[in-house]
């Protein structure tokens, strides 16, 4: 089924919405390939509309909301799936981002996810590797953005190491460079916070080492510009480039006087900051030089997109993996996903269940239901949901793992109604998930040993009926005390669970 | 030193809080052998005293206090590390359990330590592997307690799976059995229940398989002496033995009517949940036979004990593996366990930590603090403590353990000051602790490639000071920046650190 929705999908588009730009690029999609069709960009800045208590300001909203009402009009009417929507440091800030969420939804058209810096580390990476030429050597790419710099070593197209650090050209503007004015005294103590941020994963880095280093964002094409209108190089960032233009910017005393080729006058602002994080960055590295490459996150989220129409939906992988790691009962995670799953199709209709993704959740959420009991049998949904939503889970954007955790959280004992209800809406649709997670466990409660019968499901508004052969039950008396204490669990949520 | 410790512990003590009796051995230790010189054993049945709110009962706690004082007597003027006490199920579930705890050590002058359900697990193999023969086969062990079950199966002198299920015969009278009537129902209600608890292990120990099974309680023992004063068998427990039993309780109907030889009065009152809960276990493992054994849970803390005094510390294996298991960066953790000791003797006599395990706890730390690394790097010490919180972590009593993990959220960033406050008094000390855990940390900030200096430091009561070589710190500007993020946070705790 993917392969023939890929063949209506020639026609793809990504947005990054990030702290200081938002970007969208349309492609046509064309079997693993890709051509761009459009690039649009616009210097949001959403990081400098955050406060310290971190909301982010209703002016800085706008700007953003404005600024997607003219991106809609290029994606208007393409199909679900088709784009892809992905949020990054300032709203992985903003505690009130579903404010903003909301809103662009419902001028895009189409889902909002919030990424981790991680992910975006990762979808980085997949946008710099489709775009340079396939060499066999290890890759040092580094992303300067507005509120967080992603680090990814990689080799080929796999990444090695994502680390994503807390630092970026606006947040940092912000707190050293507020009024405008460059002096050597607050260029080094935004070089300095610089360098005890990456003090955290230099060795990692320098553990794993690399052949060439690529920088990927627009304050490091702007850097390298500069460094060749000062008649260093050829648009690469070098040490000695580095060297020349702090001396320059320190003679010009305020960023308004910026003028350098190549660098646009919208950058002037941000360029002292994005300088010291880059000049922190080779110095902890050990860096001589640095390429720049134009692909990036959104280049990553297109090729990501393409994948997941291909069966190389690198969200399966991600839960394979973790399977793995924490040991999960392989044989009793592939009972209870065919078991949901096939409730689900009995049930989606009536449940309003039918658009959206919830029936790839459900899969989901029966796969990694038991990662918890690798830390104690003791709570281990809790641990379970823990794991889910703390891991860097590779694909998956932040909401999906909240909706992921949760299930795992309530796949046994009480239903956290509230943390439901927190999804508002769609949290409705997750009790049916929730309680169709549980059905298909409870129904292999006794783990491979016994054969279990075929069942009809009914569902209503808040109840579901679940009928078994005639007898069966009678016979087997442990599957049906097993769901009249079920039964009392769903009545503690409003649910009715009935079983004959 | 140990060593020197443990030819003076040549007495040496363990006490067991039991959910249904307390027991207490006193023996004599030589090299790695023990000789019993001492048993005692009074049903306080403590899990019986807890309400549905969990709360423990004054009536409870005082019939705990009471054998207590008694017990006192046995372990007058025994040296610290000589005994070890150790509480299980009912202290595990009571919420007020720690107003019991401090009375009991008032009374027995030594620590008492909840443990978890695995570290019993573990305990109870150790002593009944150190009371059989040593044979090759593979052992189930099964120990139905008063609020518990534990099950293990090993092999030789190590447990290969360690499980604990919430049920128990004092809890399962009360919840089955309250009134003293025994019919035929209510023994359906709790054998069912405790079928559906089996549920969740029976496939991990069918996968394992055992040559022969063993029973650790008395209620086991009780049951096998039943069945052989009924004439079948020689005090093992069998299938048909059961049967039989079974068949003559529902026609004696009452508990007070029980009368078989070898099972004590006070036992009584227990019987039909323990002979429910025992046939569960039959039918769910398919067992045929199961024997008695003597050693248990206070054995196997004596040997624990020894352990601890031959360099044989199962706490330090416990470390180990969950550093290896979460990727830990061992030289790092290394480095940062020597400065931290390093710092702690110096400062040790000034900040009162010279009592106590504050030493052992502050490199235990040291050892894992980066664990949290391996879920995501953003907010790792909050995974990390969360992974030692609710690990079951072999050789660790629950304080222990809540300390360690405290220790690791504390590491870095803010240090929760409330959290450290509800340890009482201790958490002044453990705050202390904290601080030089960070020290040490950013001492070995820049890992590995920085040469550090020999520094001094100077402890009073909410300050420390550190000082380095003349010159150093002007010419190591990210150490000193280092420094001076940290007296911040220490600030915000009351604490002043300078550094010259």
């Amino acid at each position: 089924m993917p392969q023939t929705t890929a063949k209506n999908l020639s026609l793809i588009a990504a947005i990054d919405l990030g702290s200081n730009s938002f970007h969208m690029v349309v492609a046509k999609a064309h079997h693993t390939e890709i051509r761009i069709l459009e690039r649009q960009g616009e210097k949001v800045q959403l990081a400098a509309g955050i406060s310290e208590d971190r909301q982010l300001s209703e002016e800085a909203m706008q700007r953003g909301l404005e600024c997607l009402k003219r991106f809609a009009q290029l994606i208007n009417g393409m199909p679900a799936g088709a784009v892809r929507i992905v949020g990054t440091n300032a709203l992985r800030e903003a505690r009130n981002r579903n404010d903003f969420i909301l809103r662009a939804e419902a001028i895009l058209g189409h889902p909002v996810e919030v990424i981790s810096g991680r992910e975006e580390a990762r979808l980085i990476y997949l946008g710099v590797s489709h775009t340079l030429a396939d060499t066999p050597g290890k890759r040092l790419v580094a992303d300067i953005g507005g509120g967080s710099t992603e680090f990814i070593i990689g080799q080929r197209f796999e990444p090695l190491l994502r680390e994503s650090l807390q630092m970026g050209c606006v947040s940092f503007t912000q707190r050293y460079f507020r009024d405008g004015k460059i002096t050597p005294a607050r260029y080094a103590q935004a070089y300095t916070a610089a360098r005890l941020e990456l003090m955290s994963i230099e060795n990692a880095l320098h553990r794993l080492t690399w052949d060439e280093a690529i920088g990927s964002s627009g304050t490091i094409r702007a850097i390298g510009a500069a460094i060749k209108a000062n008649g260093h190089g050829n648009g690469e960032v070098n040490a000695e480039g580095l060297a020349v233009i702090k001396r320059k910017l320190f003679k010009l005393g305020e960023v308004d006087k910026i003028d350098f080729d190549g660098v646009k006058p919208d950058r002037r602002t941000i360029f002292p900051a994005g300088l010291a994080i880059l000049e922190a960055i080779f110095d902890a590295l050990e860096l001589q030089r640095m390429d720049h490459c134009d692909g990036a996150l959104r280049e990553g989220v297109l090729f990501d997109l393409l994948g997941r129409h291909h069966h190389e939906d690198v969200r399966e992988r991600t839960l394979n993996s973790l399977m793995e790691r924490y040991h999960v009962d392989q044989g009793q995670a592939a009972r209870v996903e065919r078991k949901a799953l096939h409730a689900f199709d009995q049930v989606a209709k009536a449940w309003d269940l039918e658009n959206g993704n919830w029936r790839d959740l459900l899969g989901w959420a029966a796969k990694v239901h038991e990662v918890g009991l690798d830390i104690a049998h003791y709570h281990y949904h809790k641990h379970g949901a823990y794991l889910i939503e703390h891991s860097d889970l590779s694909g998956f954007s932040r909401e999906d793992q909240q909706m992921l955790a949760l299930l795992v959280r309530g796949h046994r004992r009480n239903i956290p109604k509230d943390k439901f209800a927190e999804f508002g809406d769609e949290g409705v649709k997750l009790i049916r998930l929730c309680v169709l997670l549980r059905f298909a466990i409870l129904f292999h409660h006794i783990r491979g040993t016994q054969q279990m019968p075929k069942v009809e499901l009914k569902a209503a508004d808040d109840s579901l009926e679940v009928v078994f052969p005639e007898g069966w039950l009678e016979q087997h008396p442990l599957t049906q005390a097993d769901f009249a204490n079920e039964a009392e669990w769903l009545a503690r949520v409003g649910f009715v669970l009935s079983v004959r």
